[in-house]
């Protein structure tokens, strides 16, 4: 069966500083008319990183939920950018570490029921304490450091909660049993 | 460090059918303010189904990427539904499979840069044919059964690349492997 869905009608709604949200009006496969809520975003990247055994994690606010999440360090593609790159200048600015090896783990949408967010998911073990500390002027983040099996026990108490972060952290046992 | 975000001011930019859109201005630790673009999602449901050691996959068309995704049965949350019920409801509609037997994997946000979206992820391996597939008016699904490897195979080969269907799989993997 052709699930194509053909727009009639596309209207902008809001024009963000990270997002910009639509209203398609279109057509479904059985020629009956609906209306699909669309948020545009710029894409992520997410960085797996490991030394010494151990995973590192950043603590922030998330104002949607209203309170701190802990997630691996991650962040969005700038116009223009290239993901590695953006991967590197994220991971330094929210860690202070740089490195200049990192394998693409993974891609995925994180929400394609409405949005177009994709992330890319790398890996790294090779990270150069940097001197540059400087998140973006509006993020505030605290550090941690876990080994598997407490990044696991965290999954397990809904400490750790966060969809990215859970895929690295299963990448990653599965990378350790190999 | 507090890394609380104080709200100054909420404004509603859009009530949607599925998402509603607001503009938070907030005080950041500093005491500066800025901006959250905050996206409000009733939550959704995802369902890992298993028989014969082959995993249950729905096709359907995402009008945010303007094409077709391979996901695991999901859907969101109605008001006032208990989620195991949501899960029920949405695998018998997507599937046409019915379970008595559901066990919760994982639960996660998706995108907690700008949205409140949360997935409970949950597992059964007993299926029963039911009579009934009916998915919602303007949802037109097609089926495929993988078996472990083919998931595995079609992730690495970026045919799935939906952060819940990942999820699922690295899950599954995992508890084939104990």
């Amino acid at each position: 069966m052709d699930l194509t869905e053909r727009t009639i009608e596309k209207k902008q709604i809001m024009d963000g500083k990270v997002i910009k949200v639509e209203k398609h009006i279109v057509t479904l496969p059985n020629g009956r008319e609906t209306v699909r809520e669309v948020v545009k975003h710029p894409g992520a990247v997410a960085i797996l990183a490991v030394k010494d055994k151990k995973i590192l994690f950043v603590e922030q606010f998330r104002k949607a939920m209203e309170k701190c999440l802990i997630e691996i360090p991650a962040g969005k593609v700038e116009s223009g950018e290239e993901r590695i790159n953006t991967a590197k200048r994220e991971l330094e600015e929210e860690t202070g570490y740089t490195t200049q090896q990192l394998s693409l783990l993974n891609e995925f949408y994180v929400s394609p029921g409405f949005c177009d967010e994709y992330i890319s998911l790398y890996y790294t073990d090779t990270l150069i304490a940097s001197s540059m500390l400087s998140p973006d002027e509006d993020e505030f983040v605290n550090h941690h450091w876990l080994t598997l099996d407490e990044a696991l026990q965290w999954i397990d108490e809904g400490r750790i909660e966060d969809a990215k972060t859970i895929i690295a952290i299963l990448n990653y046992q599965l990378k350790m049993r190999k």
